[in-house]
């Protein structure tokens, strides 16, 4: 098996899908060779020499890579010339996005390239070593929490001080799935008094579990398939919003971080329950580059609003580069070893399969994409 | 009594010496009046209308306000036209730093102002509420810790996932003041492995009581007065740099906090030992403004060695105004009821008054800024 590992390009993006240390322990396997994009380690300070030292080959162009690759690892989805360069029957492997990179997914499908995605994983327990999702959304929770603490301009933890007290901030955090419980354990572990909410009723013991109030809305439950919440009426939303809100006006720090799979982030916090926030107080919207939780946050600034700043996440995993490309390099990994064992009914393989033998195999994209 | 509130105007200042809920005290106490610059509070998003909720008058002029107060309570030195428009006999209280602001000292004593330095309060158990370096270092030492998470590319906790598991972070934190306390306890919060040093070993029990590593270099202590380091020799500095730096070199993150009051910080990361960490580590350096602990530190900037980040404080407890200036203001209002007493003989008002009646008053600063 050859293993190709692109350096990604896309502005933003600091991860690689595999770091020195996964290339050594695949190259270890028999008949695998790793072949890596010159630079592909740069934001994580491994070098080219990191590489030949775990066992890699370099090599300067990306379709050369490609070519030579009979799986091809990235993070995002490569550039339409890489994916053409692919030999047929070759596996692309990464968070392909499909439903949102409809070129990427239809040129892979023209070249005859298996592409699978991570995002489509079944959510099943066997399946946990190579959820990418999770991975890095625990990156993104911690990194969420840190960026509270440092846009504050309060403490969070409680002080008893010769010079009097200082009441600990309190951290809102919506959306309690890998990325909210992560951001609520990093905000407690500072100090803060942490509520958590989530539309899944499920999700409360997980919040208590960390120390953490579970916010009760007295709403109906909203559990969809896997795990995930599934999509709101614009009702719900409004009663939502409506409960919500002061919750909201209390809190120091709000932190969102509610996804629902290829579809646009729920809106939880509306430009009027901004308004009514203390100034000084801090949104972080980890959901800005899918839509949106807080109706005034943009991907990648911080806007500040009557005092309120809110700070919209972009490439949120990227601002911790070398862990979120060790967790993801694990992901890969063992996605690998799958495909090494070759049983291509896997369950895993099947569900993030989209491309294959020139056909979309994914009914779900495609619907999407390929309808009819 | 009528006390003034500076609006405070030098880059980067973003504290008040009094916030709203200080004044609103202070205005309870008899015959005491309290007026406030228009804007004083804008940092901390205390508005004028808050001040006058307070009890406070609002004026636009700071010489209009200087030329009201009986006392005038500042953070910085003010301009020396503010000083000038004093009344002789007022009172000037703050952060006076006073061996570095020759002008404004001169231009006390030649008012007749009363001016005393928080930085020269003796430091006895009953100052404590008065000790606005300590007060200010508590808020550097937590924001110094965060920005080493942040700027770090790397997790600060351990975790155990389903893609492997993250070691913790190593933390060193140089100078065990209350500063470098703060940075530890707020590393350890966050799930770092903390190590601390200080030259005086009577800092190690502290730093163990924190959960830390204290690093024992074997050299000779170094207590000084009031619980500061004293100044060290060259041959010192010089085998402490030898002792140091394979605990330098093995870091992820070095914060360094050690300051002697009145004299250039003692280096500590020299550019070699920098050069020895690995890259993506991250020096924090809270003494950048008087030299810098570390050799390629620069107050208010991020500069990168080798991949080595190198952060250089500035305004460091202005980051966190909103409590800096919560603490602080609780130092100024119990000067103030120092002030009230009226013993102008008491242990702190007589070990902080640097000028009274057109002369200087302070031994240390007439022999550096008027000597003769």
């Amino acid at each position: 098996m050859r293993i190709g590992v692109l350096s990604e390009t896309r502005p933003g993006e600091r991860r690689v899908a595999l770091p020195p240390e996964a290339v050594s322990a695949l190259c270890a396997a028999p008949d695998t060779t790793v072949t890596v994009q010159s630079g592909a380690g740069r934001h994580l300070y491994a070098t080219d020499d990191d590489y030949r030292a775990a066992g890699a080959e370099i090599v300067d162009s990306a379709q050369q890579l490609a070519s030579g690759s009979d799986v091809l690892a990235v993070v995002n989805p490569p550039e339409l010339t890489v994916i053409a360069a692919l030999p047929a029957g070759a596996s692309l492997l990464g968070l392909l996005n499909p439903f949102q990179e409809a070129q990427a997914m239809l040129a892979a499908r023209d070249h005859g390239v298996t592409a699978y995605a991570l995002e489509l994983v079944p959510r099943i327990s066997r399946a946990q070593s190579v959820d990418a999702l999770s991975s890095q959304a625990l990156v993104a929770g911690y990194r969420a929490a840190l960026v509270g603490a440092q846009l504050l301009p309060r403490f969070f933890p409680l002080f008893m001080t010769a010079a009097g007290t200082i009441p600990p901030a309190r951290v809102l955090v919506l959306g309690a799935g890998v990325a909210g419980l992560q951001a609520i354990a990093t905000a407690r572990r500072l100090g803060a008094v942490v509520s958590g909410y989530d539309v899944r009723s499920a999700a409360a013991d997980e919040v208590r579990s960390l120390g953490a109030t579970f916010v009760e809305l007295h709403l109906e439950t909203q559990e969809g398939a896997g795990g995930y919440a599934k999509s709101q009426s614009a009702d719900f939303a409004a009663r939502q919003h409506a409960a919500l809100a002061p919750y909201v006006a209390e809190s120091d720090v709000v932190i969102t971080t509610a996804a629902i799979p290829g579809r646009t982030a729920p809106l939880l916090v509306t430009e009027e329950m901004v308004a009514a926030m203390r100034p000084g107080s801090v949104v972080v919207d980890l959901a800005a580059q899918s839509g949106g939780n807080c109706a005034l946050s943009k991907p990648g600034e911080t806007g500040v609003f009557n005092g309120v700043s809110v700070w919209g996440g972009a490439d949120v995993p990227s601002q911790l580069p070398v862990h979120a490309s060790k967790l993801y390099g694990a992901n890969i990994s063992a996605f690998v070893a799958l495909l090494r064992a070759g049983d291509m009914q896997d369950e895993i393989l099947a569900g993030s399969r989209v491309t294959e033998g020139g056909r979309f195999v994914h009914e779900a994209v495609r619907n999407a994409l390929a309808p009819g």
